[in-house]
């Protein structure tokens, strides 16, 4: 195939080819632990403390969509990869390249953008870098943020965590993030409501771990969407984990769109969405506490750790069926954050 | 001027235009002390110590070139930048945004020479991203690194720090990486031995500063050059530089390009190289460390901080005269880095 030697757009998604690429080549030349273990972010130790590290590029096209844009996606993005290692999110760096011709005014909106959601987020902007490549050389404006943060003591939060018996909760609706930005690009003339998801969920994140300190993953259902992340999860702890699809939470708006579109809203990106890991015998603490943050309003069960298949993440349907859950193969929608 | 609204090639330059994005524009949004230092990275408390964090994206073109390449700037520019406040680099984060249809070979090319520098740095690569994009919307690769270092105790790098009196020297020849890229870029059909400059400075740091903690400022005239460099200095510290023309190290291959190009030296990127400020009874020792290790071989006094005109550089010229160096204004040359 002569595709085989290039980079793909799946190479990007955050499904089965960016796994790949990761695994069995970027692995191949940088082989830290931390890495290695493929979370969100590093926790290293700093002067005897546990600093926690992470960094994304935002790509997104459009630049603008209904409740954001590419700079609120790009503080919200870290400050939540950060938190959800169990940490207090500190200092953030940012890099801009940016498409000579680009509007000023588009950047200072931007840069606005950013500067309320690091304010909403309690994390400092103290160091950055500004590239201007040629007109055609990139499109219009990529962001990159880092974000570093300081553990909460006792907190041991990791994918490898999962354990059997534990209850998956979800803070709210999934899908809204990826089919707002796919109905702004392909300029579907539904009279939609929806807007983005994204938000900094560090505040909550932390109330979450003072309530209930043993919850044992955090993740962020991004790129490749909910099944995607849980995959990812069932793989680094092995093992099973079983949705009920009546539980999972997607606004009606959401649902008619992926109807009509035939997409799987499982496989939609999420920018302000965590997925917990509980004790049973906790969630409904994490519910609660979701419950009264503002991002958590409309918090569920989606799911729990099974025994069985190791590694694996199945439905059972609405009609009492079962379905195998895989990762998102290929990419569905390029450049959604 | 129609253009006056929109970003420019020049905004990216590391000159005038870049500073006055900075100053006018970022400043107005994220108005953090240490960003508004203008140094190269933030020096930052974490649980009592000194952390100090940096980023850069880097969008060189071509992404080869002798010496080196873009994984070795992305490694090597970070770790510099750290080390220039002070402090010992860590941990570093790796985000690239990919092209799609990028060769898969010449991705492992970049990141096996991401590997050998890192290796030779000492840093950890320990948290990463990978982004692409369609074809068309970014030229081949861009790679953002951030770095985290731990601050040197007693030590206190600023750009604010430059004293009347101080000699500035220089680890070797300048203008070295710029040319390289341009006459790579240019196809120029010279038989040229030139290549890149650009290397870690993170080990040949620590010895000057164990030999000589007290030097003033350290900085690397990467972007806009050396001229630029020590123009954003005098200005941070309010002070004049007289720079000696005849004792300032450029390779004759590097002067015979800049002749037939007329460019000057004193404005083009270097990747290697470090600004040292050392109080005058201690330059001696600074050019004795440099000159003991292997980035250091070349290196020279080649000015000093004077009290007048404040915030302006000079040049004494080989005939005698005198001339005025200006910060770069506009895009000599874009994508060096």
């Amino acid at each position: 195939m002569k595709n085989q030697n290039r980079i793909l757009l799946g190479h990007g998604s955050g499904g089965k080819l960016s796994h790949r690429l990761v695994s069995d080549l970027i692995l191949k030349y940088f082989n830290h632990i931390e890495l290695a273990k493929l979370n969100d972010a590093a926790r290293l130790s700093f002067i005897g403390e546990n600093l926690v590290f992470s960094t994304d590029s935002y790509v997104v096209d459009p630049i603008f969509f209904p409740g954001g844009d590419i700079g609120k996606l790009a503080i919200c993005g870290t400050v939540n990869d950060v938190a959800m290692m169990g940490a207090k999110p500190l200092y953030l760096s940012v890099g801009l390249i940016i498409e000579e011709g680009f509007a000023l005014s588009d950047l200072e909106l931007i840069l606005d953008s950013m500067r309320v959601s690091a304010a909403e987020a309690d994390i400092e902007i103290v160091t950055g870098d500004t590239k201007v490549v040629p007109k055609g050389a990139a499109d219009k404006i990529f962001i990159n943020t880092a974000g570093v943060g300081v553990s909460f003591s006792g907190i041991n939060l990791s994918g490898q965590n999962a354990q059997v018996g534990d209850k998956i909760i979800i803070n709210g609706t999934i899908a809204d993030h990826g089919i707002t930005v796919m109905a702004r690009r392909g300029g579907l003339e539904l009279d939609l409501e929806i807007k983005t998801d994204s938000a900094p969920l560090n505040h909550m994140i932390r109330e979450i771990l003072n309530k209930v300190p043993n919850v044992h993953v955090m993740r962020d259902p991004t790129r490749g969407g909910v099944a995607t992340t849980l995959n990812e999860i069932a793989g680094q702890s092995e093992v099973g984990i079983k949705l009920t699809e009546k539980n999972i939470p997607v606004s009606e708006q959401v649902n008619a769109v992926c109807e009509i579109l035939g997409l799987d809203p499982l496989y939609i990106a999420n920018e302000g969405k965590v997925l917990v890991f509980s004790p049973a015998d906790h969630a409904e603490d994490v519910l609660s506490v979701m419950r009264t943050d503002k991002y958590g309003q409309n918090a569920c069960i989606i799911g729990e750790v099974v025994n069985e298949p190791r590694g694996k993440v199945y439905l059972e349907t609405m009609i009492g069926g079962q379905r195998m859950v895989d990762m998102l193969a290929g990419e569905q929608l390029p450049r959604i954050c």
